[in-house]
């Protein structure tokens, strides 16, 4: 076994929000490449340039770390749907933020399963007073007119867009762009 | 380290094809309780009481047992849709093979996620040439009338089940009977 002085590491010097971005953006980079079980803070303490004490002020375990990482890609798919929505033509926003929860989950995969396979509290973020799950419980209401058909709504447009999502990252659908459009169909999908 | 000789463990005789079926029994079994990293042939010859070498003339390694018990898990979900099809009114039969898979998947979290996790082959059996895709597309056709559309209410519907499904198991939705019905309802489900 390799015992690595930090003493010998070389240190960076950060301001402390700055530091905390740091390592959170070379924690993102990092899932990118490395299974989930092979990330430490060690590491990501080498990839940033500081020493694993500094570290441990801000993330003082691997799953506080895990849980910063995954509140980033929460707050980068809600963003994403935003824009989505923003550009999308009206009756389309709805269907438009389903299709950015894909094409998210494909573009990140390892955060994808991150957030959704060890967040339990992502779906009171989903349905939970924050700007994206307003913004999707407007669409919906405006969908359905009454507040028990867009919790339906809701509900299954989720199911829908994660299983996709799922099925598409398993390799049991193809990760076909088009068909992202085609599955995620205003005309056909959710009678009102 | 601790090495079984396989001389000594209990030896029981059985028909070629009963073995295979204990065998996959076993596994199955044995699915419900170990972690899939550690199901091993060695335990599962134990658990059915013959020699290793017995049970490599079956399966020569983990993963063709594996593949064999996946197999046995979409044979199971496909009955248990048919079954579900078949005790339902005529306009909820749909709707009712979706809400079967959502259950099965409930109640068998690990096989779950062998056949859809590890199975690259089952998005061919579910739109494959088999009883129960035929069955699926007969409904998909008999609601949309038309085969394209057949074809994307089948994607949309496996999208939603699945996604419901990884939800319930992931914990961001509870795995909660009465959700189950109010999200597949055939009521508000796809325009046609």
């Amino acid at each position: 076994m390799v015992t690595v002085s930090t003493s010998t590491a070389p240190v960076r010097s950060y301001h402390h929000g700055d530091l905390r971005s740091a390592l959170v953006e070379a924690g993102l980079k990092a899932l990118e490449t490395t299974p989930l079980n092979d990330l430490s803070l060690r590491q990501i303490a080498r990839d940033v340039g500081v020493s694993a004490t500094a570290v441990y002020r801000h993330f003082p375990d691997k799953a506080a770390l895990l849980s910063a990482l995954a509140a980033e890609g929460i707050a980068q798919m809600a963003q994403q749907q935003r824009d989505a929505a923003a550009t999308a033509a009206p009756a389309q926003a709805f269907a438009a933020t389903g299709r950015a929860y894909v094409r998210w989950a494909l573009a990140h995969p390892a955060l994808f399963r991150l957030v959704f396979g060890q967040c339990q509290e992502v779906g009171q973020t989903v349905f939970g007073d924050n700007d994206a799950a307003r913004m999707l419980r407007d669409y919906a209401q405006g969908i359905t007119g009454d507040e028990a058909g867009a919790q339906r709504l809701m509900l299954q447009a989720w199911s829908l867009v994660h299983g996709l999502a799922m099925l598409m990252l398993d390799g049991q659908l193809p990760a076909d762009d088009g068909l992202i459009d085609r599955v995620i169909d205003a005309e056909t999908l959710f009678r009102t």
